[in-house]
């Protein structure tokens, strides 16, 4: 019985059982390094316009992606709109993916449930559809009960009997709740914790992060394009941008000229980014992305809802913020 | 093949095809009442220390609940523990405490998932599971795309798909959106919404939209003890009550003394309800309720994780304000 | 030397002297019990269209509201516009209210400034001016310092120091701070402290306060006429309420009908007001009261800047909803 | 009749009537261009025991900054504990700094009130004590009457009357409101706004108001040393940093190394400087900032009330930081 099939019918006691009692601890194997350091686009999930799957279209966007110098891809993130896929959607799309990219681009795939339990069953699946790492964002229904120690067991968990290495995730504009500083350098000590995403756009706090966990082999990635010049500069090593799906030529320049240290060239870039970025992240978020793939040829498709369709306006601005920056 | 396989094995698109295109409208047919005037319980899920199901203990809670006149039952709300559950879990509790209530006690069931789609599906799969109506929460990952035309159109193409009749549900303390008194007056026009359960613990606004929707047959609901009595001076018709799967007969006799006019004797019972309540509510949330219950003989157990069991300490304080309080 | 005087030369390092060194504890004397119970309107301040006082049309304010039952005033409230006006002007305007008032009606008098000593200060002087008693509202521009533990000792100061009792007064709405239950409950013990003024609506909270409280002689007033009916259902003894600025009449109407336990005419005339009320407190401010009291012949006047006036589709809404209403 | 007797006596309307009639336009006559580049530390205030003024002190804390290459000095800001001061004395202590400050070290005073015309009054005394320009918080009292219209017609109406440049000031960690990159952008058209001091940590923000004002003469100051470094990478001139007044040097040092662009150099120096800014800034706020100059030879003393001394245990935390960051 495949893992898949294991998750369609198990009970989460299942993974519960597994991971209380046995000494399996899969995490130490880990010790190869998983170098994160570049750009990986958190793809969106190709949808018909009944809301049904459009993996043709993905195949398209692959063959446009793939010429792009990226590190890799998310699969799964809010991009992705995970929330609205069933698990075995989930992990099908991983599975397309692993295909779809080359061998030396990573896959970071998103497994995170409300539940421990849960999360563990698709971290599994996952890995054995092809993931490199799982992306690991928290719970949040229940917030005044996700304390510190909460989140730290939760996690604790999850990276024992992770198969594969965990990036952690912090997106409080989505869930309420932003993974502390502390929080962070106490998971990092986790010897199959090796990162995090954090799109929560407080570089103070990204380079805290960065500086306290300098022992311990911990990755710094940016969620957003917005912030990842000044991040990459107190020393993240990338970022997980919802923009790169769209100009992944240019996001993955601005990474490499920071990279070089050519912080003018850099700075000049990123200022053209900032304005269109800015609106298909924060302001209309994933429709909204999706639309501007469309503007520049790739597929970006309908959301499922309860996300609705850009309005005619909307979508003008969109396209007015491309094209003022140059970029249609 | 039954709802539930399809459930099992179908994409989403199909019930957003169902939805977009056939004129079921089965809403229409909800014309029959639904009464919802009383207390309802939102019923824990029981677990095993390995976090599966217990569904002997469920049986012995219920041989002491039925003997409470309570209105009905809520399954799978969030003291139900629902989003640590699966499909197949959700919709086999709904089925199995159909079984074990009485006929005439309402069993109101929560379908809630962040897709439309697969709010849907498992509206169709609990009303055939024996749902009387169901309890739909809000969306509310994407925070910033769920405007009010957003959450509008989901409530509505729920509504308009779902078999049975609909009740919504505002917990803003979990999903950080309060459905705002407009949203609510507006969805109260749509014939297959019949009320909501409202745990924001604001009397002004449940006031406002008892008064605003007098002329449109919607139940109004105060989602915790803690307001229950002022909320049934202003109009409300019963309550959500997680207190009520603890000290289920005195929650009713509060209902019955606000109900028949009786103030001051209700007021004094109100009083004593509000530390025992604001304990395993707001507090300490779901794993106090549940080691409340095992206080007073019925079986609470443990809850999935994240969430914790509680610390000695916290458990002193749930016995104590129950002593205190007269209820043990 | 007057109080007064002192006030406009002293440096707060005075009161704060007095404060620590002398054993005056002014507020023992307090022993004559000072009974809240009843509707106490928090007045707005008349200002010319240059924004200077226009104390003329004050008295013909007080013409017409000496004619209803209030059991007294409110001065330099939230809807007076502290914050706007000098500590002169405050002493001045409490020094006119007393004299406008008749002697029977309580003058409270709000002396609130960010420094505990310079809110001492106002006390001393503001009892000078003839207030029966103070109402403090918390600091609240050092959010991150405003601790359980800082309030606390700043309202204990400001209660040992102020020769008139104090009434708290919460308005997290303004001040982004929620004076807590449990540090109501423990000031309630200061034999200077005679109640509070809560505006947040939680009902549940002051329900609990109220009965936390019973033993100590401490009244609870309800901030809003929105939850004034269910707020005396749970014990509180009255209300400070912008409405009462307007529809004088009516908001005693509705206090007397509570206390006598006649809810269902009382219920009826709550959500009558239910919709004015909301316009001219949380929606649209203190601007909308004195537009509002201009519309029923008292007057409103402008608000002194950074208040703007209404737009005229705002003076629509608000006459609108007055007339819907039945009080135009 | 000076301006600060002025002050004293005159209603505010005095200020408005001057303000709304007269074409005085005073900010037309600054295109003397005010260069922020640099350093401000906002100085505290410093007391005696007795929260009396401590002169004194402030001689010999000047002893110490007159040495170190700042830009200049903020009197008044947040650090300066202007909200728990009498506008004398804010006058006065902008006075006394002009006079202990070399004449080419710039002096922003801080002339925020709730009001309008009451800001506007301070801005004239604080003119003629001789601050350079004024930076000017936002009104946050009526929060919910905080539009950007209103506070966009305060800041012009507070530019058109200041005698000296205005600089903007967001502080949303104590006023609960972000002035929001559209509202910087077009406050920056207005002739006699020169820049802002953004103490929100956004630096997605920072960079986008440096590039769309780059036609206007706007400069852009960090309000945390936190993020000094990523905001000079994206075009911010300088920093107003509390940090700077115990650590002036290394402040000024990572200016002049993010000037240079040497930024390997200002990164480890950013670093160090991570931990103990963090402990006087967000955690623990003014009274450890002080308790830190305290450390270092300066004068830091009390607080005025509500603020309290920290506990011997934060003491310790703030001494630690320090000492391990190797600057005791």
């Amino acid at each position: 019985m495949s893992l898949l099939q294991l998750l369609r019918f198990a009970v989460p006691s299942r993974a519960a059982r597994l991971l209380g009692s046995t000494p399996v601890c899969a995490g130490r194997a880990a010790s190869t390094r998983v170098d994160l350091s570049g750009i990986l686009p958190p793809i969106p999930t190709p949808f018909h316009e009944d809301e049904s799957l459009a993996l043709d279209q993905l195949e398209k966007n692959f063959q446009a992606w793939e010429k792009i110098p990226f590190r890799g891809y998310v699969v799964m993130g809010s991009n992705g709109e995970f929330p609205l896929m069933t698990a075995e959607e989930r992990v099908g799309l991983v599975r397309r993916v692993r295909q779809l990219a080359a061998p030396d681009r990573l896959v970071l795939a998103g497994p995170a449930c409300e539940g421990t339990a849960a999360t563990l069953e698709l971290c599994h699946a996952m890995a054995e559809a092809g993931a490199d790492a799982v992306m690991v964002i928290n719970p949040s229904y229940y917030k005044a009960s996700m304390t510190e120690a909460a989140l730290s067991a939760h996690f604790e968990a999850v990276a024992d009997g992770s198969p594969v290495p965990v990036v952690l995730y912090s997106l409080p504009a989505n869930t309420g709740i932003d993974l502390s500083a502390p929080l962070l350098v106490h998971l990092a000590q986790h010897p199959n914790v090796i990162g995090v995403k954090d799109s929560g756009g407080d570089v103070t706090k990204l380079a805290r992060v960065v500086h306290e966990t300098r022992d311990q082999d911990f990755q710094v990635l940016a969620g957003s394009t917005g912030f990842l010049l000044p991040a990459m500069l107190v020393g993240c090593v990338g970022g997980v941008n919802g923009l790169a799906n769209i100009l992944g030529e240019e996001v993955c320049r601005l990474h490499r000229l920071a990279s070089e240290g050519r912080y003018a060239d850099a700075l000049e870039l990123h200022r053209a980014l900032l304005a269109p970025n800015a609106l298909v992240t924060r302001e209309l978020g994933v429709p909204a992305m999706k639309a501007a793939m469309d503007l520049v040829g790739l597929y970006g498709g309908p959301c499922r809802r309860p996300l609705l369709p850009l309005t005619p306006d909307q979508q003008q601005r969109v396209r007015q913020a491309f094209a003022k920056a140059g970029f249609l």
